[in-house]
């Protein structure tokens, strides 16, 4: 559950999800479109909508699709806590493990920083699919923070 | 470098290729067309060709579209070394390391199976630039193999 | 937070702690001693004692002693999970980061599986220095679960 | 196979061996001996005694002892490359895959760099039962490089 207290850096769910739509259109294709739900202290959850390009026949695990949306989860939580001026911040690796079969639904991406560090960032992931409980991927992740950032 | 000796199930690049043309033509959407370059014992060669879709604006590792290429890699190289039978192989898991953002180039994927069991694969994949000496990212990836398989 | 509800086998604390002892003695052996704390519905919480074997010069982090440790915990809690039928279980693979340094402090593992399935069972692992509030290691590992397992 | 070439740093195995017994002694403790075999450009083989601190009993794979020799195997590889400037190197993550269970033989990992950046350095280890072909545990590993290091 993420905590309620809001990220440090003050920036609200409305900024970001403008910031994102100006700055990162082509995060909306490929894959089903994504929505920013909530933001708070280290912490992110993040939609993908249903959509066919997600799903492959027979509804095997796409694993690009949760990948991406983990990978993106990841990216708002530190914005969320480090503000804009961390939008540099680049993926350096991520280990994903791929639970159940999701069914043809939402996909919910919780993110959670576990460290903030100067240099890195790590961050765990668990995704569901949209009102079942057992979790479909989990994911970790670790970012390469910009050396010099401006303040938030 | 890949072993140049055939795969054990003898299924040839042709038949491969044209059986993911016809079961997975969803893997040419979203990203640069996949082709399918080489198959050997344990072993495959994928290329993503170039294309808009695989870059993020200023050149920053577009994660998933390297993702998907080294899935697919590993996924062909089952296939190879299995023959067609064993098309319902999952992914479990993947971990990868961006190790430098690739260049405005086709991405190429060398995968190699370091174990087949009964009951997992388990596969290393290195993705290069074409024509780069640096490999871009490195992945290690899970798959969980059906328990009774055709033979091939 | 460990969820309270106890295991789906029934297998108590005592119980564990004493097969383990009379089992796998060696546990106990190159680092600081280990003590099951705690076992729920699919989680567990185990501590490694600080010890001199566990701390390199100057404090860096000794991942050995962590890894251990982790690996530990998940298995303990695949055995208070499925009963003392699972002890064939075996590690396939383990992705650990290390987040800070510990102090020189008892290590306090928290596990908790996040898929048990028929062949596998994935968990997590957070690891804290005992009264820090910072996550000093986090892990995820698979094990493959012995295709017939007695009941518990 | 590891390149020939000697490392950049021009330490050479004596000098890297005298410079782990007197600073890294613990590193022969709580499993079996170690010894660095072989440097190259980026790229180091170790190899660990068979002893019986490193089976469990049944010969399951006892991962503590590959993950102390693969994180090790890595550190030797980065001292090869960067030179002795460079001890302050840390461990930020591994992720280890367990393959077969290895026989009761010496363990040797060959490690390579497979990337060297200015903060990070990502490696891969390969751990091979003395004399057998199959891999029984594959790596790959980050470590954090100190900021400023001294030049080699």
């Amino acid at each position: 559950m993420p905590d309620p207290e809001p990220p440090k850096s003050r920036v609200t769910l409305a900024q970001l999800t403008d910031f994102i739509a100006s700055h990162f259109p082509q995060v909306q294709e490929g894959n089903g479109p994504v929505t920013i739900e909530f933001i708070s202290r280290r912490a992110a959850v993040v939609r993908m909508a249903c959509d066919e390009r997600n799903i492959r026949p027979g509804g095997t695990v796409h694993g690009p699709a949760m990948f991406k949306l983990a990978d993106f989860a990841v990216y708002v939580s530190i914005l969320g806590e480090l503000g804009l001026g961390a939008t540099q911040a680049v993926t350096t690796s991520m280990t994903i493990n791929f639970l159940s079969r999701p069914v043809a639904a939402d996909l919910v991406a919780h993110a959670r920083l576990i460290k903030i560090g100067r240099r890195l960032a790590v961050a765990e992931v668990e995704i569901y699919s949209d009102g079942k409980p057992d979790m479909v991927a989990h994911a970790t992740s670790t970012y390469a923070l910009p050396p010099e950032r401006p303040k938030a």
